[in-house]
């Protein structure tokens, strides 16, 4: 299942042409596959519906620990549904795949999933005693984007989990956001290694219909923010146009308090291949790879079938442990398959011959810093333990990326350079409400860049006036480039 | 989360009116929701959607032994894709749902994925050493079927799983077949209880595209068949019009032999439901259920605390068996928490109270034959084996079920009564090539039935003359009432 292309190996180098890397690294890695061409839609082969699998199981684990509960909603949502809230059809509205009417029966490919779970809210809740209530889908929403699509990082098919969930209080609700915040930290920082800045959206930048959005910022190694899990608090205002309500402790009716959570797997899988990656392919980390181990066995004709045999030992002492490992039996040459497994991003290879047998040693690689050691047979249990310090490391050099990325900037000029430098400005801004939007239309005009926002859980005090035009600054906020 | 509807308890008889008490065992045990108003489109509950869930766990460890790999094809399907094959487009043009044009782009909602497989396989296999390739991916389709709809059974959008393969002969692909059939049988007959017959379809009635189709029917308390899995052999249909090529191992260009299987999760929970459900609700087998075992704790103010405490610790040597179990500490009495978890068909009840923390012995209540027993706490580690017990006894009883329902039958009359009866009637028949379908014409006008097939992997043979017009009988096939 190799096209001939992919056989070849990586032409283009991660830090002279980011772009044409990652397309490259997407394509051999066999992660996706773009021809089918329809703009937008595209194909995850089993590399990467494996990986996104893996990435879904660990993320609705940490959802489920924290009491949401899975739902499947219909993929079509009625025109009525989709248009009771006027800024959130204003806004989705150019973005929505209509399907031909049927019996004169209008119906939206979802775009987000608000108007499907309120009404049912309000159906579900009665009373006080039936909250929170903590709903969550994995699935596919469609946005008919009208920028360039790109692989992953822009399509109209999003893979994705939304969670949506209904509080009695405007306080849990904003709790909730909390909370959602801390499964991106668990999750997308501690599992995938990805660092994010939670970035409170300037109003002209939030989810529409929502009282505020709470979005994280990655950093990508071509100096651009990609949006990742965004969180919104929607108040009451989903609730109030379904008439969703509940009886309170008081016995008086009340609207309920909702907030919506939508990481993106695909979109976080583009994260991960970008940062982690290197020339010669993905670094997948042990907690999502497919397979966390490759067997090499490296045998001559002689040979073959006890190196086989002693191999097929070790992966079974290995899989005991809890651990994705395959044999590669195939009748490549050991260098082309150590080349081919590396490209996937596979964490570790144990490589089995003679020798290995003879000293009960076998010879470890670890992707990532791509160094071999000796193993000794009876440490296999160990394997584990490397797989956490593995995920680590990539972490940690990830963190080490995002630090000194931040530059204090006092003058328009200062901004030009931080972002020529593929850094984040932070600026003196007047305000990230209504009236800071012209400010912000410069930066987007002059700068070329986003005012993406201010620090989620930080109040961070301003030391000056507003950097584009002088006016008095309310808030410190965060300029980059973005997709 | 319960509506004050479903706080009632089931008010028909599954005996007495089957319909009305599968709608009723839906809405009140809280699997579907089907308020949203959108002709053939559910909403799953979280009790519904977990268990949904657990079955998709189970069938892909299946698929995934077998050698399947997943993937994730788009949910929608260029026009020409969909056209190119022609009885495939000429079988399911009706039943597509369109979406509006996009710069004249057309695009149908997937209603099965052939299509897009197909041309994949073109640009990913170039020799025999790339086959087989076993691919599957879970996800929708989406039919506009023009019958009435029914919740879960006939329903527009469809949650499923489609394995589509290639291989480089056609006996291995009639292998992959048989071995379909085979994950029918150890997967939704073996795991989840539901006996079927593996019916080759008659030419009239198999899938638009495929060379022979072979249907699961399962007989349903109503008396009616219901299709659940089938598997096509699609020859080289697929293979020409897409042209899907191979080398073969002497360097010549074949196309390749393709074959389809698909298991809808949705569908086989409704006969999940209809088979194993009762008087008291839902019966789910141990090895789907959300819960496995929940704790009924029997407190008054005084011992609450220490009983809560004891059903904890308990609840913890339980989970540790791997075992999904849950504690109902709500304020509730036991008698409304009693009847709400035999509503949702969870197979065991632990009681704990005052009584049996003296004793050692908990009260565990079984919910297929709803008896009592005492259970001794240092047994605990016997639950898994109670669970397969569980999950047997309700294989067995369907089974049972399913026997003497297949009449022999030597006259028209004869079917008639069978059919009234509720069973199959098994009859010699002319052929189920075109030239029968006259016949089986006959057999749906006058007895208001349909002629399902042969079965798949016996031959069996015809003991008279045709049934209906005395033309000579090529087969033994089985009649039934068909939903």
């Amino acid at each position: 299942m190799t096209d001939k292309k992919s056989q070849e190996g990586l032409t283009i180098k991660k830090e002279e042409n980011f772009s044409k890397w990652y397309n490259q690294v997407l394509n051999k890695a066999e992660i996706i596959d773009i021809r089918l061409d329809v703009k937008g839609f595209i194909i995850f082969r089993p590399w990467g519906a494996m990986t996104i699998e893996n990435m879904f199981k660990l993320y609705e684990e940490e959802l489920q620990k924290k009491s949401h509960k899975p739902t499947i909603m219909p993929t079509v949502i009625p025109e009525e549904n989709l248009k009771k809230e006027s800024s959130h059809i204003e806004g989705f509205a150019p973005e929505v795949f209509w399907l031909k009417e049927i019996n004169k029966e209008k119906l939206a490919l979802r775009p987000t999933s608000e108007t499907l779970y309120t009404p049912m809210f309000k159906l579900w809740i009665r009373s006080h005693r039936d909250l929170p209530l903590k709903l969550y889908q994995r699935g596919s929403v469609f946005r008919l984007d009208t920028k360039a699509t790109r692989p992953l990082i822009r399509t109209r098919e999003i893979i994705w989990i939304e969670c949506h969930d209904a509080f009695a209080t405007k306080q849990e609700a904003e709790a909730q956001v909390q909370e959602d915040i801390d499964t991106t930290e668990k999750i997308m920082h501690q599992k995938f290694g990805i660092p994010f800045l939670a970035m409170k959206r300037p109003e002209w930048d939030k989810f529409s219909g929502a009282e505020y959005t709470i979005g994280s910022d990655v950093l990508m190694p071509d100096g651009k923010l990609i949006q990742q899990p965004s969180t919104h608090l929607m108040g009451q205002k989903f609730s109030k146009v379904f008439d969703a309500k509940f009886k309170n402790e008081k016995g008086e009716e009340e609207y309920l308090w909702t907030t919506a959570y939508g990481p993106a797997m695909s979109r976080i899988l583009a994260s991960i291949i970008s940062i982690h990656g290197d020339n010669n392919g993905l670094v997948l980390p042990f907690c999502i790879s497919p397979l966390q181990v490759i067997i090499i066995p490296i045998f001559n004709k002689k040979n073959k079938n006890k190196i086989l045999r002693e191999s097929e030992k070790i992966k079974e002492k290995i899989k005991c442990l809890g651990i994705k490992i395959e044999i590669d039996s195939s009748e490549k040459r050991p260098g082309e398959k150590y080349y081919e497994w590396e490209l996937k991003g596979v964490p570790f290879r144990l490589e089995i011959g003679e020798k290995e047998l003879r000293g009960k040693k076998l010879t470890l690689f670890i992707r990532d810093i791509r160094k071999k050691e000796t193993f000794a047979i009876k440490n296999l249990s160990k394997l584990k333990e490397y797989g956490r310090e593995f995920d680590n490391r990539l972490k940690n050099k990830a963190d080490k990326f995002m630090k000194n990325k931040i530059i204090n900037c006092k003058t328009k000029q200062e901004i030009k350079k931080a972002i020529k430098n593929k850094k984040i400005a932070r600026v003196n801004f007047c305000s990230i409400d209504k009236q800071g939007e012209k400010c912000a239309g410069y930066v987007e005009k002059e700068i070329d860049s986003e005012v993406r926002g201010i620090l989620a859980n930080k109040k961070e005090k301003p030391t000056g006036k507003c950097i584009i035009y002088g006016k008095p600054a309310k808030e410190v906020v965060y300029i980059g480039k973005a997709y």
